[in-house]
């Protein structure tokens, strides 16, 4: 298709892992690939020379947020997102809706869209497939998510099963929606809650839309990480083989790493910026928090094993220190190691998927185990 | 003397105003100069590469944040100072005794020193001319400040007297009390509230000690503008030709040229990282308040003559939003840029001031009135 601004090739595999290459109007991204997530058009505590230096080359911004403010007319007036960032590399959005569906009080959901009152300047506001398309559009963004219903969780079959046939309503009214699809892609987004044959039958019938990559919805939202792995494994299966594969909201490195070997591609995950405002790290010997009395004295770096500009310039003393006095420096230097840590464990698996190596592949589950879980 | 570490040189003049060279054990730093203020070991917002690009080689910290927290002690096991921040470049601190000071009511002031209660940790805590020398060199920075009693202002002459006297008692057991003045250099405090002759008597009598440097302080505390310049320049005038003179916590962009026109080399304040969190921008069109409404369209830099960074990448409407949503990155990008507007401002000064040129330095004047103002 000539209008089509995205391809992704599958590079190499190992089991059900795949290592390959999305290509996007402002560059190409490695996968398995991690995105920091940019809720208002920065990533929290880290510019964009940060970001690259994180080997981060995709990230995320929230349509959502950016509606509301600054708006996307104004960002489109100034040139587009990458111009108002100063990010010229790719930049993928969400449709809004999840951030809509949290604000639960104030909602409304009827079959053309979603009615909500904006915590932020208290005005109604209507998101509806084609509002959501509009605004990714006008963004100027290299991948527009579809805009789907967020079916919340406990939810029965029948109420999946409806939620599940919206969902596929509004992903055609955002295909018809779209007016620049030779400069911002699409991708649709598998639901089906915990319900393994609805999944299934979801993803066969968006795939069969031809999209330009698929990702799977609805999870990371409090279930046990059985049901997320579950319900990833069975959306990955259902996916088509040459389509990039993205699970949206996930998450720690050990759910990330198991997805991987399940067949997705693409994450993003709030948890290394967050946790690194709120004084924790991720390392290979456990997630850390510097809060902790026992790294007052310690002279030595976060994760003696990592090359990111935190560990071999800083000790654990100094970024304690930082942290107890809330100082600025502490949160940006710890959002910055997280997400260098997320970008290397993706860097590495990538490696030896694309090796074959299953003793590193193996390896590197195991630190990411040990890196999720406090110590 | 081959037990000093410093050393200064003045270069050229115009006027009164000196070009200067100030040697420290960490470095050079040409004068005048802008120190920013580094208050818990870190110059809020910005990192050491920070600061490099900012034009900046000297730093201040604040000797009574560090003895409360994490305690000089604790630096000193680590490496001192500069090792715990990683800045490799010349380090002054206070003595301590302006935040004492400013803590009024635990306090007690007896000939031995001030007793008080510091509100970070509940702890009595005695600081006297020994324990600051202590404390600074303990820290291993490279220039030390006398411990100075802080006089409240208004004061009238006779209690302004007896101040001087004990601020020059307490000066001559600083000088007893240092242990390594090969490795820690040590300026003394001309005082005298706003009488002149107090204060020239004073700069006179300190002067005779052959300190490695002199500050004029006890200023930039609400006085006028005319009462800050007028003492500065009566200190100024009374200290000797061949030592750094340095005007503790000055200031605004105008009093800093006006000072350095008066014969000062050396200063400090946080303005412009104070600014910066909180949305202010010093330009040569005036201090811009980015909260400001008629910046949410600007896509123009902070100010089109800046060769920092965030002028270079990022537009107004950008920085406005960024301020709005109180994102880190704008705090770091105003502080940044408010750095370096300091640091050019006073290097484009040192230009003037060694060429001679007094059309320059009229032009840097007109300028730094400008951008002291709000627009």
């Amino acid at each position: 298709m000539a209008t089509q601004c995205s391809s992704f090739e599958v590079q190499g595999a190992c089991g059900r892992a795949r290592a390959g290459l999305l290509s996007l109007p402002h560059g190409e991204v490695q996968t398995p690939a991690f995105m920091p997530v940019g809720t208002r058009a920065t990533v929290r505590g880290l510019d964009n020379a940060d970001i690259r230096a994180t080997g981060a080359s995709l990230v995320l911004a929230n349509t959502y947020h950016l509606w509301v403010r600054p708006g996307h007319r104004l960002i489109e007036k100034l040139g587009g997102l990458h111009r108002f960032m100063a990010w010229d590399g790719p930049i993928l959005t969400d449709s809004g809706g999840y951030q809509v569906f949290s604000l639960r009080d104030r909602l409304k959901i009827t079959e053309e869209g979603v009615r909500f009152r904006s915590v932020e300047d208290g005005q109604y506001r209507l998101l509806t497939p084609e509002v959501s398309i509009e605004i990714q559009e006008a963004l100027g963004v290299d991948v527009a998510m579809a805009f789907d219903e967020c079916l919340e969780l406990p939810a029965d079959r029948d109420k999946t099963l409806k939620s599940t046939e919206r969902t596929t309503r509004w992903l055609r009214r955002c295909v018809e929606a779209r007016t620049k699809p030779e400069s911002t892609a699409l991708f649709g987004i598998v639901q089906g809650g915990l319900e393994a044959d609805l999944r299934v039958a979801h993803a066969q019938e968006i795939a069969e839309m031809d999209l330009d990559g698929y990702a799977i919805g609805g999870l990371s939202v409090g279930e046990s990480r059985e049901h997320l792995l579950a319900m990833a494994e069975v959306s990955a299966d259902a996916l088509p083989n040459e389509k990039i594969r993205y699970l949206m909201g996930v998450g720690h490195p050990h759910d990330i790493v198991d997805s991987v070997l399940l067949g997705v591609d693409l994450f993003d995950c709030v948890l290394p910026t967050r946790a690194g405002r709120h004084g924790q790290a991720y390392t290979s010997v456990g997630r850390k928090n510097l809060k902790n009395a026992k790294y007052s004295e310690d002279g030595g770096p976060l994760d003696p094993g990592c090359g990111c500009g935190t560990c071999t310039t800083y000790t654990q003393a100094y970024l304690r220190h930082l942290v107890k006095c809330d100082e600025m420096l502490g949160k940006r230097l710890l959002s910055f190691h997280n997400v260098y840590f997320y970008q290397a464990l993706l860097r590495d698996l990538r490696s030896a998927i694309t090796d074959g190596d299953e003793a590193a592949i193996a390896g590197i589950r195991a630190m990411a185990v040990v890196a999720s879980a406090r110590v």
